[in-house]
């Protein structure tokens, strides 16, 4: 399997540095960022420059190494205090990705871990690749699986971006329709912009393109039109966190292609690593959302739309009830209703 | 009542010229254009300086009455025959909104009377100037109307622009808004911000900002997310055609909306004078929909956003289908289902 993942690295770890894809600059613009301090990969999650649940999860556990090489000590107790602060910076920059948290955990598990300072970096730095290559070989799955649900002819509605970009692997909704396209299917992607950062018009686009799958742009606002007329067969989009039920929570907008896909009687697909997948959590209601600045929704790249003093709301996530996901698409395989049970099964 | 339509006059004619606020400019730019040439409005419309169904059909009105004064003959069949192209110039611009057609129409009645050439001039100008008379008494009423439907401590969610920029008059779905704020209710408007021209973010909050009412501008696909927290008591929207069954077309994510309503048992109003009813069409899969440019979808207020080379689809309406509308607010009073009959009696 020979994807755009081999063409597009969004994170990766070069010896004692992160180097990241700057996306909040892509399409107009290919700018690499060599970090060797973690606050600067704390930014960048922040910022926006990496995104992407999966993406999130791989750069927070480079970020952890990053700091962890940064602590210049001796003392096993200096070390993890300072790494325990390493680990709270880079938690507090997105709340709603469980990728993120998932990978700090791990992270503070290898950090409990015996041995030396210089052990722990080591194997800290181990950790992050480790689960970088996680996510690679999760991400390849799941567009395996999700490939199987496509069929030639289908049009396919997505949402957001969650391609190479979003996973710093092949990708999980984007990607299933990537290898459904070279399966040699004739799959056509039908993309929204996704207001207010325009992460689809913007990169699920150029991903699209890189990869020769034949696409057509529209505003979040047109997704209700083409299944109405008939011309969507299907919705897939990401997932940030997935409840113990599957409530799911996603990039703002996803709840409304779920309902019309359910009103058209479309199946609806999420298609996500089950490091996305957080069983702490009973149901969506629990799911934090994060609200970001009014800025995004006045103005696109700094050019304004809105009067001043327009009050602003950027709810940057919703949350899917699970009665209208047809299935979730995992590393580990398709899983049906009911879901409880399923992602049990799935996580085995 | 004295509203916000005293305030902005987005169409209005001047003993011989049309004067024109520049919608695409706004809120940034106050300019008003003043037209003494028929094509000049004509491309107005095309190019959405003056937008709205009905602030449309009175600038076509207007338009024809320019055209006529233009016309330099006293044979009244020459006349006749370029009067006629001077509608066809005009009715070639946009094909949605029906009060364009429903204008042209009664101007072409009024041409195809008996007198001199310069006798049908005047009675032309005094046929727009009745046409836009009768807009203002419209919405006037729609106003008082639809305001008994809404309640203190109502959230009323709306999309695009409805207010008296896009009526030539107290506004329909925002018009209704205003008027519950004017009578001292504490109403509170949710307005989606309407890609990709803006009409919401840049409009309906620019009018709401001089109404005084208390708003908060979303992004398209936050609708839902408000909708399912609860936080929306009604939808109100604009018309720019509706069916003799009461399917209704109007600006791109209508439809959307009217689906998030019915799911969250919200009810869901579209606002609109009788000249936007269109009985000759049975049902609104017979509403020719405007498809329009592509770049209005790859940028944002003239930033662009997607790469190059990126095929777009730009459908600039939708059409709602009668079972999800709880009742359309009319002049001539609220029409509840069946609609057919309701419109029936409305229009009679």
């Amino acid at each position: 399997m020979i994807g755009l993942m081999e063409l597009i690295q969004s994170v990766v770890w070069l010896v004692d540095r992160v180097r990241i894809l700057d996306q909040t600059l892509l399409p107009q613009q290919e700018v690499y960022l060599d970090m060797t301090d973690f606050r600067e990969v704390a930014a960048a999650i922040k910022e926006l420059k990496v995104r992407g649940a999966p993406a999130i999860g791989v750069a927070a556990a480079y970020g952890v190494a990053l700091g962890a090489l940064q602590i210049k000590t001796n003392s096993r107790t200096v070390f993890l205090r300072r790494l325990n602060e390493v680990s709270e910076i880079i938690a507090a920059t997105r709340p709603t990705a469980r990728n993120l948290f998932r990978a700090l955990e791990r992270m503070a598990k290898v950090a409990a871990s015996k041995g030396s300072v210089s052990h722990l970096q080591e194997a800290l730095v181990a950790e992050a690749i480790q689960i970088h290559r996680e996510e690679i070989a999760a991400t390849r799955a799941i567009c395996r699986h999700g490939a199987k649900l496509l069929q030639d002819g289908d049009i396919v509605l997505t949402h957001c971006n969650t391609g190479p970009l979003a996973t710093c692997g092949y990708g999980t909704a984007l990607g299933v329709i990537i290898e459904a396209h070279r399966q040699g299917k004739k799959v056509k992607l039908l993309a929204d912009e996704t207001r207010p950062l325009l992460q689809g018009a913007r990169l699920t686009v150029w991903e699209a393109q890189k990869a020769g799958v034949p696409m057509t742009l529209i505003t979040d606002n047109m997704a209700g039109y083409f299944l109405k007329k008939g011309e969507v067969n299907c919705v897939i989009t990401g997932a940030d966190r997935i409840a113990a039920n599957g409530d799911t929570a996603n990039k703002i907008g996803t709840y409304t292609l779920a309902v019309l896909a359910k009103e058209n009687k479309v199946p609806f697909y999420v298609a996500a690593p089950t490091s996305t997948i957080d069983t702490a959590i009973a149901s969506g209601e629990e799911i934090v959302i994060e609200e970001r600045g009014g800025d995004e929704v006045t103005s696109f790249q700094g050019v304004r739309a809105a009067p001043e003093g327009t009050m602003v709301a950027n709810p940057a996530f919703d949350v899917t009830p699970n009665r209208y996901i047809t299935a979730i698409i995992t590393e580990n395989g398709i899983i049906r209703k009911p879901f409880q049970k399923g992602i049990k099964r799935a996580l085995a």
